[in-house]
């Protein structure tokens, strides 16, 4: 096994566990920021699932005998930062529910990203069991994804967010 | 139509418009600091999507009769900043390169999300035109990303970086 590569393994795993805790803060104040009430939800239950990737994460450092510790991802930083400029704004609620929406799924997408190359990783590595975990985790995170646009969409006898966002007038 | 919701849509599109100038000035050294002759060849095709990007970008600004311009986005600043810093660590080759693709599937999966908010607010305001140029780059995105998969992880005949990186010791 590359020692070099092993290196890069565990700098990704920080970093996830970096973002994760990033999440953990900020998604109680998409909660409140949201005004549908799916919405709500949604923030809501990603929050209980990213406290429990959190706890996936300090798992798989456990088994690594290594102690959890991440170094500040710039990038959700960047991120947070935008969703805090958007409410800023002080959109109608239907467009500023939108908004949080399209951040949502870029931190998702980030995740997604994330969780994809840290799981090829220890695949690679054979770390069987972090393969494992950061699989479910990529799962959740697929999921939620899925499930926000859904709720920007909307389906056959539903509006979505977005047809209410663009009839405000 | 809202204007407020064009107002939230005209927002992501400078912020796209932004990113991509971003990845146009960053794909250079990325393609210089890629060791594998594959990976170089992805690098340097994506500039030249990502200057096309640029141009459909441009055209959009056109159609709206506004000006291309872009406030700096935060969260892909941060990411080209990682990839500054990984190549800092000194990393083996095949390493190295396997850091590269994990940042740049970042990139794309970021640039999939945005395009993706932007393609669907486009829908909804009705800009036929537009979503067809968003989608197109939307594509692009979502073919570069599984490219550099196929780079990262390898055929039936040939092995890929990750198995590389892995053996490298």
């Amino acid at each position: 096994m590359s020692n070099e590569f092993y290196k890069l393994f565990f700098i990704e795993l920080k970093e996830l566990y970096n973002v994760e805790l990033q999440l953990v803060e900020a998604l109680p104040n998409m909660v409140s920021a949201a005004s549908h009430e799916k919405l709500k939800e949604a923030f809501n239950t990603h929050l209980e699932e990213t406290k429990n990737q959190v706890k996936r994460l300090e798992q798989a450092f456990s088994i690594l005998k290594e102690v959890p510790a991440g170094n500040e991802c710039e990038a959700m930083k960047g991120l947070i930062h935008e969703a805090q400029e958007i409410q800023a704004q002080n959109f109608p609620s239907a467009v500023s529910d939108a908004a949080l929406i399209g951040i949502a799924q870029k931190v998702e997408h980030y995740e997604i990203a994330s969780y994809g190359t840290a799981r090829t990783f220890a695949k690679h590595l054979e770390l069987e069991e972090i393969v494992d975990l950061l699989q479910e985790s990529l799962n959740e995170e697929a999921h939620a994804d899925k499930a926000l646009t859904s709720i920007a969409e909307g389906g056959f006898f539903t509006s979505g967010i977005n047809t209410l966002a663009a009839s405000n007038t």
